[in-house]
């Protein structure tokens, strides 16, 4: 006979003559079986509640971490231990519901509230639950406080790791400073071949009878695009030397040696994080079967089923603490090992942190030293048509007639007229 | 019988009775005929000298010549007339010899001096001889002074006119004008290469994934390049404007054309003149020859060779004053045309020398277009480095972290302890 879903005025005795603690009452559930109801925070039990202490609160929000490898400690450092409490104390209230039945009165019985959430093995406060949390490093917008969760793949069902996406940004900056010094390389090409260019102009014969003053002139004004290519020429060997190479060079291969390390240790300590949350999943599994079965077997002794002896019953009751043990003891190690995986984020994320504004400061000095000898260049490009300029001030008609005349003439002597 | 050479301690008496004038002494050949000797001028004549007297000296130097075309008159205009005296009382001083006969007295009898000298039909004082020439242009190195004789081919017998070595110049000067132009039309290529290979660069993908500060720099720095390359383009064009067209068509065709009509009329004015002097000979030659007849009937009438009557010598001697009066007009013709010559050489020679004085400033003030315009490259090259400049002082690693971290963080909750 299945029960008709009852109201909560029920009666606050039990029938097996103990009373309930205030707040509390007794339903019997369709199949006959009794069970308590706490009417204020909404918890059900198949036990009887007049042994139930309240179980401690467990610290929701961890404010601690390990400082960093290298020794500074800006993060607070409050830490709150572990709090154990004796299973048998606890309240099942974080159940989702008393094992294997039918939620007694759906309408009633509402869920323990959820604090928390286990996405990918990682578990984390749901949002308003629990006190609030404040970044490690406030106003930084440090990579330790921002990369907790794993990203989705907007396509499929695959996340990658917050870390990976540090780690990817470390191996796109080294592929932009190679990219950078491969754009200077083919700037140097240019110049090469403007110099080379220059230069060969330079040697043409082109007007060179041109004589005097103005002879000179032009003969400087055909060097100086020797001295612009050397200028030229100059520019692209620093170039190279002092803008390429050291773009090129930076952080060698080992660079990516290391980051492969850090991505190594990351995930070896997601992947125990994983383990260890299978082993508390199948504990949880395990104490829920061994209560059921404590359960059932109190059930029956009370509506006298059986020839279950007492025996029995501490038997059960043995196993279940047992198993609340091994639970006990699965999420401590899953705890352990969260933290372990915690710190090291956060140590190598502000190493990763630290690596990036090196790089950044490294190419800014390596461009800033691009745009000196841009100025550099301009500067002596300009000094080679100084002489040029001297040379053609000096241009003088006259004298260049002079020296043409005196070269050149034929004679001075002027034709008079014939005698008879 | 061949008479002995007689000194000059002859009888100053005629045998014919008539006194010869002072200073003249008579002798007889070893032919046996009579002659007369001036002994101060050391003149010597077949006739009697009573009846000359003594001719006028002609002017030896001109020092005269015509005005510039274009009206300027810095040449002293010293004009003296050609002076005719009447042939009969000329002095045959001027005749190498007397014709037809071994000098007399080739002891005694002097050459008359040489003081003149026709090359190629133009005729100059011998060095040394006749009033010192002064230049045309003292201190110039005036075309106009320095190119009268014509220049000797160092391998051949050819010459060259003074004026075309002139006019060489001037064509040599339209090339060099020309071979300048093709020079800086060789340099646009080379700034249009650059420029273009700039350009092509500036727009590369290479780091184009750079972000934050950092890359805005950076796409900066690539979009200098293209800014370079404007200024590169903007300096060929105007290379082109400024520098290259107008080295070029300074002086088009035309000028070639104005040349050849300048050595034309030259060359036209010296074919007179040879053709003129070519008659001076030819009456100089017809005048010998009328003289020698006229002294051999003479001879033969004294000594009453033949029955030649005195008409016979007075048509003789008509002859020989003919020719003596066409012999003056030729020389006279010969003169004007070589007047005629000697004005258009200064005239067009100072053209030339004109002109060149503009082809050297025409060039200069294009060359320094060319350094003018190198030098605005350069400074306008300088300013396309400066945005960069900026940019990169602005590089902030905390900035760009916070922008990427903005755009790419994960999560902020961090995990926490599970709870059991």
């Amino acid at each position: 006979m299945k029960p008709a879903v009852v109201s909560c005025a029920a009666t606050s005795e039990e029938t097996d003559g103990r009373p309930l603690p205030p707040g509390w009452k007794s339903y019997t559930s369709p199949e006959g079986l009794r069970y308590y109801v706490n009417c204020s925070s909404k918890e059900t039990t198949w036990r009887h509640p007049s042994s139930s202490a309240e179980a401690p609160q467990r610290p929701l929000a961890r404010q601690s971490s390990s400082p960093y490898a290298n020794g500074s400690s800006s993060i607070a450092k409050a830490s709150q231990p572990t709090e154990t409490a004796d299973v048998s104390l606890r309240k099942p209230a974080t159940y989702k519901q008393p094992p294997g039945s039918v939620s007694p009165a759906k309408r009633q019985i509402k869920e323990v509230k959820e604090t928390k959430i286990t996405i990918n093995c990682v578990t984390f406060p749901l949002p308003g639950e629990g006190p609030e949390q404040q970044l490690l490093k406030p106003d930084e917008w440090s990579y330790c406080d921002y990369f907790w969760t794993d990203k989705k793949d907007p396509q499929g069902t695959t996340s990658l790791p917050g870390f990976e996406v540090l780690l990817q940004k470390q191996l796109k900056g080294k592929q932009m400073q190679k990219e950078m010094s491969e754009f200077i390389h083919e700037r140097i090409k240019i110049e090469e071949e403007y110099a080379k260019n220059l230069s060969k102009l330079s040697l043409s014969p082109l007007a060179a009878q041109e004589e005097g003053t103005l002879g000179e002139a032009w003969t400087q004004l055909k060097k100086s695009l020797h001295d612009e290519a050397e200028v030229h020429l100059k520019f692209s060997n620093k170039l190279h030397s002092e803008v390429e190479k050291p773009l090129l060079t930076f952080r060698g291969d080992n660079f990516k040696k290391d980051l492969k390390k850090y991505d190594h240790h990351i995930a070896d300590l997601r992947k125990q994080l994983a383990s260890r949350y299978a082993s508390v999943e199948k504990a949880r599994k395990a104490l829920a079967d061994r209560q059921k079965d404590l359960e059932v077997k109190t059930q029956q002794l009370e509506i006298k089923l059986s020839n279950k002896t007492e025996e029995d019953i501490k038997k059960a009751r043995r196993k279940s603490t047992q198993a609340g043990d091994d639970l006990m003891r699965c999420v401590d190690l899953y705890n352990q090992t969260q933290s372990k995986w915690f710190e090291e984020m956060v140590t190598t994320s502000m190493e990763l942190e630290k690596l990036e504004v090196e790089r950044i400061e490294w190419i800014q000095q390596h461009l800033r030293q691009y745009t000196t000898l841009r100025h550099e260049t301009d500067m002596f490009n300009q000094s080679t048509v100084e002489p040029v300029d001297q040379l053609l001030q000096n241009v003088d008609p006259a004298k260049d007639r002079e020296l043409w005349v005196k070269e050149n003439n034929t004679g001075e002597v002027r034709p008079v007229d014939m005698d008879i």
